[in-house]
């Protein structure tokens, strides 16, 4: 039984990003598999989502929510646990709470997909969303030599915080949305990315749509990127895609997904010129390379557990 | 955080088939909400299930695995965990050990389709195999005044140890199909119901098929029955109906759900000689049933838990 701070006592960024990135070979070459998540409405106040993944000798389910309004109660957004049991005989071997974990994976997917679409040159930062999963994503992006950025929020307290966190500036939509690789993670109730915001080079981490109705950008502007996903059917149906593609402006074919582009089985960025867009919806592959990492740590003594009966 | 134990301390059989009586009823007047099970293959020994389902101000998942050679090695079949959380703010309130609760469950829904779809007058109970949900199926229908019964195992120690349990009889296969009240609890990996077992008045409860490939009577015997199920969907790709279904002998109007026979949207038994079938494949919905009263019994003070931090 992992509390939520074990996840980031054993696993720094740096870790968690070459964890998830092994995650997405393992699972675009066959080795990891993972059914569709399924969603369990509990309107009006949010939804349960069930996701499992097996891979590495592990089978896991994650059991986590999207509550948007909890935090005005005091509650997370996000609530829930990861069973984690043997693959081979099925026997429970760790549960851990979800909220480091889907933080981080959430974060280290940004840095991957960076570090693999966008331009060799790009170096600056923009953050647009500075509450939980766009504070990891920044640090992620960080961990990996990404920087310096430019934190943007409505609250510009988050803002702020999050910039002297790293050594990074607070600014505005506009200054974010300036710089190499803009990271957007908002609650996905309207769009930050507009056709007019499209510059050469640029590339775009959408990571806060990650459920039906929610957007970031518009399907316009959607369709005038180079387009990479996580996985083609959430994306397409639950995902910064799905406007666009309920629009008919973007197809199957022009869609990319990244362990594709990781194993080369997929064309990346087509020229340094080219605007790169990553819809990451979120997948049980990234928590379960997180799973596995954690208990290694636990195997070698780097991080505690308690034990639970059964 | 509740073991094993504590579900069977909180909750009697006769409680427990009130309260899946209850949940089905829920469920059928749309109540309660329970989106399709999802499998994950662990081939070669076995498989994962994620069964989500929400009511009564709760939401749960139940991880739970079928590893059929497990006790080859010492561990059980059936293991895993429900995590119960809030519906309204998506807070994680429990942890339950699924093996109580699903033993109890599918002996509880055994006790419901009895005293609904077999014969006023039927008495007699055969049990065929006589495992942990063999028991728990003899323990719920001898809770509600069905018997003495005849209990059938390869293993003449395991139906000598149930019958002695309930001052019933251990006997052979045919024994038991000659009761009133059959119930099927094996492996499902031969049929142990032909044909030339099926008798004017006869009601079989079949248990054991809850996945593809399973079966625990021929599809022939299961076409010649008035049939039941506990949900279509399952009942029809990874029940005891599918067989029958698939060689095109059963299709979707001849088959009623047990919900619908409780709230009175279908008929029961057509005749007090009419040959009834109840096809249990399991549902989340009673998991669920038993969860509120474990919770209910734990705020009443009448069962104890651990408490672990997240």
């Amino acid at each position: 039984m992992f509390p939520h701070d074990a996840v980031l006592q054993a696993i720094s960024p740096a870790e968690a990003i070459d964890r998830v990135r092994d995650g997405f070979v393992e699972y675009a070459a066959g080795a990891w598999q993972m059914p569709p998540k399924t969603y369990l409405d509990a309107a009006p106040n949010g939804d349960f989502r069930a996701m499992p993944a097996k891979g590495a000798g592990l089978a896991i389910l994650k059991w986590v929510t999207s509550f948007p309004r909890n935090p005005e109660a005091g509650l997370p957004v996000v609530m829930g646990m990861i069973c984690v049991s043997s693959a081979s005989d099925g026997e429970p071997l760790a549960l851990i709470d979800v909220r480091s974990v889907t933080a981080l994976r959430t974060g280290a997917v940004a840095a991957v997909a960076s570090q693999e679409l966008a331009r060799e040159d790009a170096r600056t930062v923009g953050i647009v969303g500075c509450g939980l999963h766009g504070a990891w994503a920044a640090r992620c992006l960080a961990a990996v030599e990404y920087g310096p950025g430019v934190c943007f929020d409505p609250n510009p307290e988050a803002a702020g915080r999050l910039a002297g966190e790293l050594g990074w500036e607070a600014g505005g939509r506009e200054d974010a949305l300036g710089c190499d690789i803009v990271t957007c993670v908002t609650p996905g109730v309207s769009p930050v990315v507009q056709d007019a915001d499209l510059r050469p080079g640029l590339h775009l981490n959408m990571l806060g749509a990650d459920g039906p109705g929610k957007a970031e950008a518009t399907p316009s502007a959607v369709a005038g990127c180079e387009l990479f996903c996580d996985e083609w059917e959430q994306a397409s149906h639950g995902g910064e895609l799905t406007g666009a593609v309920e629009a008919g402006l973007v197809s199957r074919e022009q869609v990319r997904e990244l362990g594709d582009v990781l194993t080369g089985a997929a064309p990346g960025r087509s020229s340094p010129d080219a605007i790169t867009l990553f819809d990451s919806t979120g997948l049980a592959i990234q928590d379960l390379a997180l799973c596995v990492a954690l208990l290694e740590a636990h195997q070698a003594g780097r991080v505690r557990a308690e034990t639970a009966r059964l």
